[in-house]
């Protein structure tokens, strides 16, 4: 834990208990005693939800304003207490964990969407904002917002630190495409506003999209502009099933190619599917196939119809077993069994999530690798993902391993899986971000120069190092 | 000019022709004397080519490669030799006149598409490449390359460091949104690839997305990996007629809400469109409208039907007085005459462009106030452009005004321009950048503390300020 930082009164001279002394400090910027905790810290606020990497804090504030935002960032800066801002604590790469003890920076009581404006297609939200509760309320009013990781309960805040991704990414693209504009408040407690309600910027720099994706290293979001468009008419989803993984994913790009434009591709296998299916207690069609090619496509109704008969006359030329359109219904249960493979692995045992990315043509080619790995190791490890963004997650699962062999096997496997994704030319990251976990994996890889200069920037908007340091690419 | 940089033959002592020491320093770097000017350097590498503001060179480097473009860059840095990159100089602000002297970067020589990949529907070009020429090599291949902007002798490379935009941005977005990856050299000559051939990207701080729009101030580019799509199969345009613009521009918003995606939609007054029909000698339909919507659907050939029929059906219901479908030669005649009204204006008389962008619900304020203003002024202010982004140029022709009334008037009305635009909570340039022309009324009403964040990047990744330095938001 850093020790270069003193508490005010404490450097004003006398012995005051330290717990003490901060929230007297803390008191002064945030008026209200309940949104200040001190003294001993639950491990709520000191590890990551997914992981059992551990920090400490001295102190977790729950700002409701800018202005409470502002002031705490002042404060940490003048005296060089670290700080680790942080949503709904969803992430899964340890990126929320506070290494240096100091100041966590609870943004969950900003969560008001303070306005959705039809006229300009945007909302303007606070980071707490939770995507679910977000996606609902527009919904509800006829418009849309794309992007859909998987996690419901994080907040929006959160996914644009991550760029997040999921399942629509494929059609509209990630949480980077729909951030109009930010509020944030940077290191040194200043304030500024990037971007806006417009569609085009050639404005000068584009901090807005320096800061997104730069998982809380660089400044504190405490507003969104966000981009809305009107609700698709409708939406309809299919499965197809294969032999095996690897015809299934070789449809992909022909799917892609004849213009079908689906809003989700996503693949799995039978072994994958069936973990899914035995925890949800529901089950996919073709239950005799090897592998699954799970899409969506929305618009108005013959344009779906279309090009879901497309999509049959293209994944019946290039050897599926079966093609379905999914009632409402049933599609609700078939993407229900997929977004619980997760939660169903994590069900049964310890697990460690990968989240890589590969050029699309080279999906069949990591997923038949991993499959081998899985093999040779023994381990279960759920391969399974966004098929049509080349986005691959795999569920590595500890089963019954004794802590040595476990930590021992982990860390070959891991090795090999960012080794072989960076030989596909892909990123060891396409969605999760970096984290704490990925660190080091992320750096073997990554183009040195290219390190550097993120650690200059890094330099410039934080030099005294106290926002969500260490984490990401500062390793 | 500044003066404190040194040729290293003077350094290294002795009296040597500057010229002279300069060139023998660079054929050490780039082999082919060809591809060196030094001396007299010509106003063709001075200047830009859509106004007079004027600078000076030592030399004129034209690289063909990353390590000549690395070589020269690291020559300058030691140095601290002012380097001005440009690519085909077509920008509109100003952003590849060499106010220091130094070295010119002229990359019009790599001006090769490396590769056309169909299986991850993306292209790897040279910076150099022209606009115009990409586009046709892709759509040969059935291959679809959305962003559109009207000049296409521009380079890829400049489209990037403005991030620019065009006719096709309401639908699929600018030209950030169709770069995977950047191969650059930074201001010291070290190398960097960022990004690649994935789709998602999740992985350390998004420098691809700083760099794009960043006016050549931050780095060269000497690659860029850009995203395909497959090629829509047909594409119709239309026109609507309405007595004023007020009435055609409150139907822009009708007709996004009603998701009939369209690709294109821009709108013109009949006075604009007279400049173009005059030279261009073809005319618009409906002559006796007093303004227009222009609109492309592009898509597969029903849905492209229905969303004209939607699209007739929400503009008679809000006083439209004609709407029709243009033959694919007409539709080429209509987009010449609107293609052309930019160089129209600046046949007949010296003129300055515009390019504000306001949230798309105060576009019809925002021209509605140009008018006004060119009413009071007596000077022809052609203002037109793309209604679906808010995103609007004026060209401002000077006519027959003598120097001084010229330079007044137009600081009064671009002033006024300005601020109106800051007014509505829109920003000084949607697609050309600031460059030099608009930085005093970029600074007068950016975010101060987001300016003062621009520049410690700036000096993080530049620290001797010797690329393209005073530019954009470097004032």
């Amino acid at each position: 834990m850093r020790t270069d930082w003193q508490i005010s009164r404490l450097v004003n001279g006398g012995y005051v208990d330290m717990a003490d002394a901060l929230r007297e400090d803390l008191e002064k910027i945030i008026p209200d005693p309940d949104r200040i905790i001190t003294g001993e810290i639950s491990e709520e606020y000191t590890k990551y939800a997914h992981g059992s990497l551990k920090g400490s804090a001295d102190a977790v504030v729950f700002p409701i304003s800018r202005e409470e935002v502002s002031g705490i960032m002042k404060y940490a800066w003048d005296r060089k207490i670290p700080v680790t801002p942080r949503g709904a604590n969803t992430n899964l790469t340890g990126s929320t964990v506070p290494l240096e003890g100091g100041i966590v920076l609870d943004l969950s009581h900003m969560n008001r969407i303070l306005e959705i404006d039809e006229d300009t297609l945007t909302a303007t939200v606070e980071p707490g904002v939770l995507l679910g509760d977000f996606q609902e309320t527009v919904e509800s009013k006829g418009l849309f917002y794309p992007p859909d990781p998987g996690e419901k309960k994080a907040s929006l805040g959160g996914n644009i630190s991550t760029n997040a991704g999921g399942m629509r990414a494929v059609k509209y693209g990630v949480t980077r495409d729909f951030v109009r504009g930010l509020e944030v408040v940077f290191a040194d407690g200043s304030i500024a506003e990037l971007g806006g309600k417009t569609v085009k910027d050639a404005s000068g720099l584009s901090l807005k999209n320096l800061l997104i994706g730069s998982e809380g290293t660089l400044a504190v979001i405490t507003k969104a502009i966000l981009r809305l468009l009107p609700k698709p008419e409708c939406s309809v989803s299919a499965i197809a099933a294969f032999d095996d993984i690897q015809a299934g994913i070789r449809n992909v790009i022909r799917i892609l190619h004849a213009n079908t434009q689906p809003t989700a591709l996503e693949f799995a296998e039978r072994s994958v599917a069936a973990i899914g299916e035995n925890y949800t207690g529901t089950k996919f069609p073709f239950p005799d196939a090897g592998a699954y090619i799970l899409m969506t496509f929305d618009g108005d109704p013959e344009s779906v119809k279309r090009n879901l008969e497309k999509t049959k006359d293209v994944v019946f030329a290039n050897g599926a077993e079966g093609f379905q359109p999914l009632s409402a219904e049933k599609a609700a249960e078939v993407w229900t069994v997929r977004g619980a493979f997760c939660t169903a692995v994590e069900a049964v045992s310890e697990q460690v999530p990968v989240d890589i990315v590969v050029p699309i043509d080279r999906t069949d080619k990591f997923v038949k690798f991993a499959d081998q790995l899985a093999e040779e190791t023994g381990l279960l490890m759920a391969t399974y993902g966004h098929a049509g963004d080349g986005n691959i997650h795999i569920n590595i699962a500890r089963g019954n391993l004794d802590d040595e062999t476990w930590k021992e096997t982990l860390s070959k496997v891991l090795w090999a899986v960012y080794n072989e994704t960076a030989d596909l030319s892909g990123l060891p990251s396409g969605e999760h971000g970096i984290g704490l976990t990925k660190q080091k994996f992320y750096r073997k890889h990554a183009d040195p120069n290219a390190v550097s200069v993120m650690r200059s920037v890094k330099d410039a908007l934080d030099k005294k190092h106290i926002l969500n340091d260490h984490k990401s690419y500062l390793a």
